[in-house]
C-alpha cells in the first residue's frame, strides 16, 4: 500500500512524500479498508506547517476523515467485505489502505454520496456546534459569518435554514452571491470597512447577537462592530494568518464577547453518546442531500503536490479530495 | 461659582475652559455643596476626546465623582451644613459648587480621608467586579493583570489579597516592584514577549484562569497567551490606543475567552440595592485604610490645563485630583 508521509513540519508542498508501506497481516477482529475519498482540510495544512493545536509524532501520515470500502475482515461479523464505512477520525487517512478494529467502524447510511460523506466529521459538526453552543437563538434571528463560501460557511447556511435562523454571509467576491443565495443565504455582503452599516441595511436593523469568524485580524473586528450589544463572536479559523481582535468600542462599551471554537476540545469534553447523536443527525442530512458542499477536484495519492497547491489557493470552488484508489 | 466646561470634543487641553456660572437659588429639598476633591479619570479624558461609550450633550461640565461639604440646605433634614458627602455620580463634578436633592446624598463614613473617598465610585468597584463577575476563583488561585500600577491595578491587588487570591502584576517599569510588593502584590513582572514564561516561573506553573487588561493590542495578547486553557481575559481599558486581541493559538486551541467590562453597563443592569451594598462595602474599606491609591498632585480649577497634562502623562505616581476650593 501507499501513503503520504511527512517527517518534518514546514511548507506543505516541501514536506510531503508518497511512500510504499508493507501490507501487515490483519489481527483477529480487524478490518482492512481501501480508502475511497479523504479531504484536505485547513487543519491538515496547519498540521503540516506545525501550527495546529495538537501535532503528531513524526514521521506521520496526514488526514483525519474519509470514506473506505471494506476489502478484508478477520474473525469479526461487525462488517463485511464490500461495506462502505466512515474511516476512523484522526487515523492518518491519506493512504490507499487502512486497518482498524471492525467493531469501531460505522457504515454509511444507504445511498449516501461517498464524496459528501468523506467530509462529514469535521466541517458539518463545526457548523452545527457554532450555531448551537454559544447563544440560544430564536427562530427568525440573524446570524452573521465571514468566509461564508467555505465548507463550514455553506454548512452554516444550510443548518441555520433548517433551524429557522437567517444568515448574513460575508464574502470577498461579489460573484458568489447567487450561489450562496440559491443555497439558502438570506443576505450576502462583500467585506469592507462599511460592514456594520451593510449588516444594518440587509437585516433591517435587527439585533444580531452571534457571529462566526474564520478570518481573524480586522475581519474579526468588523464582525464585532456589526453585532448588537452583548453579542458573541466565535472565532474558529485564521485565514488572514492573524489572531482575532475587537475594537475597544465593541469590547468595552458594547460588551461583545470573543470566544474560540476547536472541534478537538469539544470531542475531548463531550460524552461519546452525545457525539454519536450529533454525527448520526448529520449523516442523515448528508444522506438525504440537505447538507452538501462542492468539490473542487479529486486527486490520486501521487498527485498530492497538485492537490495541496490547489487546497492552499484562494478562489476555489470547493473542497479538494484525495481519491487514492481512483474509484469515486 | 466656577466650572470647567467644554463645547466641542477634541484634544483635552484645547477644549476645556474655566467659566463663571450664576449661583441659582436652591429649590425646596435641595442642598448646595462646595466641591472638595474630584479626580481626573481615564474615562474623563475619553469623554473630552469624544471616544467614550456615552457622551454628554455639549456644552458640558466634565467629572463624575468626588467629595463635597454641604454649605446650604433648603427645607430638608436629610443633610446638615458641614456634612461631608459623596458627590452624585456623573454629575459634572469639575466645579466649585454643585446642587443636588438632599435625600440622594450619602455621607462619608466618619474619619474617612477626603481625597481617598473622592476616588471611590469608579475604580474600586471596577476592581471588585473584575475579580468577582467572570471566574469564580478559589482562595489561593492566581490572577494576572497588566497596568498593575494604575489606580484599578492597585485596588485589584488589595481586594485580591483580602479575598485570598494571589496576583501577578505586569508593569512597564521594574522600579515599581517594591512599592507594589509592599501593597500586597505576590509577584511583579515587567511586560515583554516572554510574559507567558515569566508568569509560569513566578506562579510555579499554576493554572492562571483570569486576567485583567487595561492596555489593549499586544498587551492583551500576551495576557491571553499566559493563561491556562479555558481562561478569561477581561478588557477594561485601552492605554495603548488599540483594541484587544488574542493569538489564534489562545483563542482556538486554548479556548481563551475575551470579555469587556464597562462600569456604566453594570450600573444600568444591576438593582440599586445591590449597587448600594457594593459601595457600602468599599466605603468601609476606604474608611479603614485597606483601600487607598496614591495621589500624584492636587490642582485648583484654574490649573485644569496643568492637571490634564499631568493626567495624560505616563510614569505618574498616582491619581490627579482637582481641589476646586483649595480646602483639602
Amino acid at each position: 500500500m501507499k501513503a503520504v508521509r511527512f517527517s518534518t513540519f514546514g511548507q506543505p508542498l516541501k514536506v510531503v512524500e508518497v511512500v510504499e508501506e508493507p501490507d501487515a497481516p490483519l489481527q483477529p477482529g480487524e478490518a482492512r479498508m481501501e480508502v475511497l475519498a479523504t479531504p484536505i482540510n485547513p487543519s491538515d495544512l496547519l498540521t503540516l506547517t506545525g501550527q495546529y493545536g495538537q501535532l503528531p509524532k513524526l514521521p506521520a501520515v496526514p488526514g483525519n476523515e474519509g470514506v473506505g470500502r471494506v476489502v478484508e475482515v478477520k474473525d469479526s461479523t461487525a462488517v463485511r467485505v464490500g461495506d462502505l464505512v466512515f474511516l476512523p477520525l484522526g487515523s492518518g487517512t491519506w493512504r490507499t489502505h487502512l486497518t482498524a478494529p471492525a467493531e469501531a467502524l460505522v457504515q454509511l447510511p444507504p445511498g449516501t454520496d461517498v464524496k459528501q460523506a468523506s467530509m462529514m466529521f469535521i466541517n458539518p459538526p463545526t457548523a452545527e456546534l457554532l450555531l448551537k453552543q454559544y447563544v440560544t437563538l430564536q427562530p427568525g434571528e440573524w446570524v452573521l459569518q465571514n468566509a461564508a463560501n467555505s465548507a463550514v460557511g455553506r454548512y452554516v447556511i444550510s443548518l441555520a435554514k433548517l433551524a429557522g435562523y437567517k444568515t448574513v454571509n460575508v464574502v470577498r467576491r461579489e460573484e458568489l452571491a447567487p450561489e450562496l443565495t440559491a443555497l439558502g443565504a438570506d443576505a450576502v455582503v462583500v467585506d469592507s470597512d462599511n460592514l456594520p452599516e451593510r449588516v444594518r441595511e440587509v437585516t433591517g436593523g435587527a439585533k444580531v447577537r452571534l457571529a462566526f469568524d474564520a478570518v481573524g485580524g480586522d475581519g474579526t473586528q468588523r464582525l464585532g462592530d456589526s453585532l448588537a450589544p452583548g453579542g458573541v463572536v466565535v472565532n474558529y479559523g485564521v485565514m488572514s494568518g492573524k489572531g482575532p481582535k475587537l475594537s475597544a468600542a465593541a469590547s468595552i462599551f458594547k460588551d461583545i464577547t470573543l470566544r474560540g471554537f476547536w472541534l478537538v476540545l469539544w470531542m475531548k469534553r463531550t460524552p461519546r453518546e452525545e457525539q454519536r447523536a450529533l454525527f448520526a443527525r448529520l449523516a442523515g442530512l448528508i444522506a438525504n442531500g440537505t447538507l452538501r458542499t462542492p468539490v473542487e477536484g479529486t486527486f490520486p495519492l501521487e498527485g498530492i503536490q497538485d492537490a495541496l497547491a490547489r487546497a492552499m489557493e484562494g478562489g476555489r470552488a470547493g473542497k479538494v479530495l484525495l481519491t487514492p484508489n481512483g474509484k469515486v
